[in-house]
């Protein structure tokens, strides 16, 4: 992609109403724009972000046996007002009346409609166990929205709902998920770590929520130093973490805390996922029953679990920045290399970038070229805003020796390296 | 995929309400089922269909220059108020009042939006030409919705928005949509036609349809007979077509066509697609005004360019099907094979099945496996009814031979083929 032909708005300076470092740099790397209060329109860098954040969770969630649908983002009230939160889930739904005045909803989450589905579909305990995924745009009308995609409006969510035949097979179900989770995560390049939960307003007796660690972090976390030594591994499982002290701020009491003060780690975190265990409540409020083994009637076991997609990429880069701006891990980051041109007049650095594109092209990279007019102070402070891992430097004086620098973002290290071990 | 793991709750029998072929088929296939009227719920096997369809639109759109990018469903009423068409657009607008009492609508369009992101971002003619598109949900409150996905409020659109330095310029991107979706159509398999066209509340004065040619349609087309022969070229370009005669029935004039009556053919089709220009309209009473090479102001000649991306799902099925299902053309087949096991409970046929499913996975091929109790009818019933394009049916009469059977969907054709050249 040519930087002339693309749509990559960046801003120099920090937009005065935004005041956390996700909020200020997704603005700044031209990704999103504020349609209005808490909504966003993704301009192209952010929704190939996005959806690169997406199709890992999509990849892990159908590894692990879940299948994909997708729910309409608006909803009959009906399907509230059966399973009795119509009334209770208060301001933040978005209540809608349609031409003939009735009463819709715009999905701040779908328990309901899932069950529904699931209710007119499915019959027989031979068909368990089933999980329902979507990945799909949510609202709630927060009071007041901020920080961003952090606390935004209109959103876009993972959401999976799993119905059991009991209990027992529910929770292997719930942990699948749970270890699901963290390949995501490892996945995407990000740190993340489960507490245990409060049920809130989904009901139920089992939930974690997922964070990941950053220092700019919302909330305090807690938990056993151990667990930074199973973070490390290569695979994360249930047995390793399922008994290690973690709690975030509003659950940890210092005073009753199994561990002792010096093999106590404090970090910060982002709720970037929550899960929960929530037996009949859904499947018996609206008559989700099922016929069993032994020919009688019953009410799966249901969970559900979230990631806020849209959210895992603020996330990322509040725990992947410095001042200079994003900086991407591999599996996320919008492109693999951006190619600066410090001599856009000289035909011959020209030619050698489009040489170079062709190639890294041609591998399956995916590439950006800085051919703007640019300053060149302002095509390096660019490409390290917009935190793209790998950044070719092509210019006329290293070109007579067929070389050409690279730059790492990461790590900011510098090379020079021999053209000709791009072509081989 | 087994199908005894999957999520495909087949009918045998038409649903009351479904009144069009592609409707009854949608839902007796497991593909959509209804959540409020005019709202659907896509399972899995839907699901598929509209990615394909989305990502063939996708490359399309990204081969001819437009840029994805994605604008929020719910907008503020102040960009309609702008641009004058809040009042107007009537009833068919949801609109939406949040908690603080501020007017939002469920975007039907997104002219408003894509124009202010534009103005806010974009201030040279240096940046143009730029073609934004999305693939996002609308809403449009339809009256009396009907026909499923064919006139459904909720729905998938590919809309694009270009902005050009002047009508000339403007009319070059025009035309390039127009011979892009002749290569979208053409590429998901089905035949389109462009239909010169009113340009109704969007305004302008160029403008075309795109309708798929399907006996069931809703509209009947007039065209010069010429036309059939352009339309099977493997290329279709915007020299061949522009002059031909091709007229929806309420543009169509008998008396004054300039076609004979015995070159002239009458088809039926469905729109799935609209293409416009109109000029300043947006741009100017939006004040999404540019500095022109001259120094002087302009306001950029924009047009809007949509594919009813469901709608493309149902008009498929409207044109290739037959008394016993769906018959998917090859690029949006929800899987490519269907392996039917005949004898479920031989073990020599469960291990063939599981080894011809492997085999072909690995060659990247999307297989379902029917591994249900279901009667051997009905397993064929089903097979066809979903459309899968190659049907391979193992059963250990030809087994013990080493062969097994292969039926085609479309054609109908059979054939005894050695289990070895599936594995060679």
């Amino acid at each position: 992609m040519l930087l002339s032909k693309y749509f990559l708005p960046t801003l120099k300076d920090n937009p005065l109403d935004a005041k956390i470092i996700s909020h200020q740099l997704m603005i700044r790397a031209g990704m999103i724009r504020q349609t209005a209060s808490g909504i966003y329109s993704w301009l192209p860098l952010g929704l190939k972000v996005l959806r690169k954040v997406e199709n890992v969770i999509r990849q892990e969630m159908d590894n692990s046996g879940a299948l994909e649908i997708l729910m309409p983002t608006i909803q009959p009230a009906e399907l509230w007002q059966e399973s009795g939160r119509y009334n209770a889930y208060g301001k933040e739904m978005l209540r809608i009346k349609d031409r003939h005045d009735r009463d819709l909803l715009y999905g701040p989450t779908h328990e309901e409609v899932v069950t529904d589905l699931f209710r007119k579909n499915i019959s027989s305990y031979k068909d368990l166990p089933k999980n329902l995924y979507q990945i799909h745009w949510k609202f709630r009308d927060e009071i007041r929205p901020r920080f961003g995609l952090m606390r935004g409006r209109e959103f876009l969510m993972k959401d999976s709902y799993s119905f059991d035949v009991n209990e027992e097979e529910a929770k292997k179900t719930y942990y699948l998920i749970y270890e699901t989770y963290f390949k995501i995560f490892r996945k995407l390049g990000l740190s993340a770590i489960a507490l245990k939960a409060d049920t809130g307003a989904i009901g139920g007796d089992l939930s974690h929520e997922f964070h990941i660690l950053a220092d700019t972090g919302e909330s305090a976390i807690y938990y056993d130093k151990k667990l930074d030594e199973i973070l490390a591994k290569k695979d994360i499982s249930l047995d390793d973490t399922k008994d290690i002290y973690a709690m975030a701020d509003d659950l940890h009491d210092p005073k009753n805390c199994p561990i002792n003060q010096e093999n106590l780690a404090v970090k910060r975190g982002i709720e970037v996922g929550h899960i929960f265990n929530f037996g009949d409540k859904y499947s018996k409020s609206m008559k989700a029953s099922l016929l069993g083994k032994d020919g009688k009637e019953f009410y799966p076991n249901m969970g559900s679990y979230g990631i806020g997609v849209s959210r895992v990429v603020a996330a990322a880069i509040e725990a992947n920045h410095d001042e200079n701006g994003i900086i991407w891990p591999q599996e996320i980051a919008p492109f693999d290399v951006i190619i600066i041109n410090i001599a856009p007049k000289n035909q011959d650095c020209v030619d050698i970038c489009q040489k170079i594109y062709q190639k890294l092209t041609d591998q399956g990279k995916e590439v950006l070229i800085d051919d703007s007019n640019q300053t060149l102070g302002q095509k390096f402070a660019n490409a390290d805003l917009i935190g793209v891992p790998k950044q070719i430097i092509v210019g006329p004086k290293l070109l007579v020796d067929s070389k050409y620098e690279v730059k790492y973002r990461a790590s900011g290290k510098k090379e020079i390296l021999e053209l000709s071990s791009l072509f081989c």
